[in-house]
């Protein structure tokens, strides 16, 4: 009854597409919901000035993680910076972490011990802490699903929406370590499988690995926008990729993007693992995901204030509402951005 | 690396069992939190004598739904209502909901609406809105991942702790129908995959399918509690059946309970499929689950009020610390309670 007989009807759709497909169901009459679906996470309004951001993230083996080489505390620690990361881009710390676990019997008490102390490194680091959560089992793999939930002050939340035209785009970090990695771990596993008595060549790989296998959060972004007395117009993550991450501030804000190929920041060690691999550096970057740094504009008047920040890079501005977004390369020739992020549901 | 070489580990633990486990790796500091794992919902504290309950639900096909006779769009609402009913557990009414899903590609567009338009129905029908989401493939089956939160009045809050010796021990509705409404399911599933040309025999059956693949929470109990002016001294949702949920009590609020098999209140359809499959009635409300009934105590003082009520029912009290949890039959024999509520570990 349910088989798919155009198995590209969903794939087709995508994940963006099924999201907005299903939100179109949706409509919120609540008062107290200030955002719902279409941001990093929903808020909501409490009372003396607070709101309540929430956040979910459901992780499935061998869509989002493959064992065969991420260790699963490492898995663990990621899933719960993923979810910090959301709360984050919202311009607020979060506070509370509900878990569910699901796994197949493959998996021994010391796998889920293992994954479980991931779990609560991260939420000691993040100082997140566990308040739910449940267990069960699956015939296949394993699923992780968290919710995260913060309490904060609503005149500081950040949306996706709120960049104006000449708004100056940012970004934290530098951003294409984590697909390298990626593609270096995934190398090294084909060669294995076709040799299993080659060791793998990790040498001089570990800024890239770390990026993919054990990223952090951007938490500490939030304390520079408060020391240098800057307030983001709009801001994202970046876990899909820096183009799919613009465009969806370009929908959200109702402006368009420019931004310059030679400004996107990008570590020593990505740029040349992308030349080894025929891949350009910047797409590494455009097109990779899972770099957890937050992309944001700022007026123009708060330049001054952040140009010389060591870790944070302005890659481009806000363009009117009917200029697509762009990149300008470094030869200058000028490329439409494409939603060419990760996408679970091909 | 993380083959189960002793099978059983996880399984002999249980699904209690290894929450447990994992929730001795947590400490909770943070002084807003009223409760953290172990009850419902967690229990957050906010200002102006308001809390922000939470709880979250992952339903896994094959050992939370059958697709092979389960309607999807039943599945839907019935994910729902297993959450809606954690927060009425609690004595508040859920809020905002969160879902994520994830599914393989044997998945129609079809298919994933009908789902939502269930998950659409149950929110409207409880007064939630969705506010959060995400999608994402699996390589087989779906998983459905919801989190619910609601925010109400702290001193309205019903924990399971809270019972105290004499207290009324009372149960809304009536217990084991969809316990029998799986077991009339897995029959005829068994019979058509022997014979397809077999029709289903469902007839005189309604109550106890509904009960299985459509149930509803008890959210008008919480308005008889405000209309009676009885405020229970513990609480919790029967998903697990009767027998498990009574321990859950036990063990919280530091009680032992006696119940007596002649005052469980059970339907007559139920009773007479429990008869034609030889099970006891008792033991399907006992041991089955997913009746989303809630099952409370009251103090004695509160009898009157709630004596002469159509829907509910008491079924027992509260007895010393010292005293384990038993049932006394028909027959006047006593019997241990034991947790033999739906395991997904098993």
């Amino acid at each position: 009854m349910f088989e798919n007989k155009d198995k590209g009807e969903i794939g087709n759709l995508g994940e963006f597409g099924l999201i907005k497909h299903l939100q179109s169901k949706i409509s919120t009459s609540n008062e107290r919901i200030l955002k719902g679906i279409g941001d990093d996470a929903s808020v909501i309004e409490l009372d003396k000035g607070l709101v309540l951001v929430q956040s979910t993230d459901m992780l499935v083996e061998n869509t989002h993680f493959d064992l065969s080489y991420a260790p699963i505390q490492h898995v663990g620690y990621k899933s719960v910076v993923a979810n910090v990361s959301d709360i984050l881009a919202m311009n607020l710390k979060p506070n509370y972490l509900h878990v569910s676990l699901s796994f197949s019997s493959k998996f021994t008490l010391d796998a889920v011990n293992e994954l479980y102390d991931g779990i609560l490194k991260a939420c000691k680091k993040y100082e997140v802490e566990i308040v739910g959560g449940d267990t069960s089992t699956i015939s296949k793999g394993m699923v992780i699903s968290l919710g995260i939930s913060g309490i904060g002050e609503k005149s500081k939340v950040v949306y996706r929406a709120g960049a104006n035209e000449n708004d100056l785009l940012c970004v934290s970090g530098d951003l294409g370590g984590a697909y390298m990695g990626l593609q270096v771990l995934e190398r090294e596993k084909r060669i294995w499988s076709e040799n299993p008595s080659v060791q793998p060549d990790f040498s001089g790989k570990d800024y890239i690995l770390q990026r993919q296998l054990r990223p952090e959060a951007r938490i500490d972004i939030l304390d520079v926008f408060k020391s240098l007395d800057v307030m983001p117009t709009a801001m994202i993550d970046i876990s899909d990729g820096l183009s799919s991450e613009i465009l969806h501030l370009s929908e959200a804000s109702q402006v368009g993007f420019t931004i310059y190929e030679e400004k996107i920041p990008i570590d020593q060690v990505t740029y040349q693992q992308a030349i080894d691999f025929n891949i350009g550096p910047a797409t590494s970057a455009l097109n990779g995901g899972e770099d957890y740094e937050l992309l944001f504009t700022i007026a123009q008047k708060d330049f001054d204030k952040i140009k010389n920040h060591m870790d944070i890079s302005i890659i481009g501005h806000a363009t009117s509402k009917n200029e697509s977004c762009q990149m300008i390369s470094k030869g200058g020739s000028s490329f439409a951005l494409k939603a060419q992020g990760f996408n679970h549901l091909n």
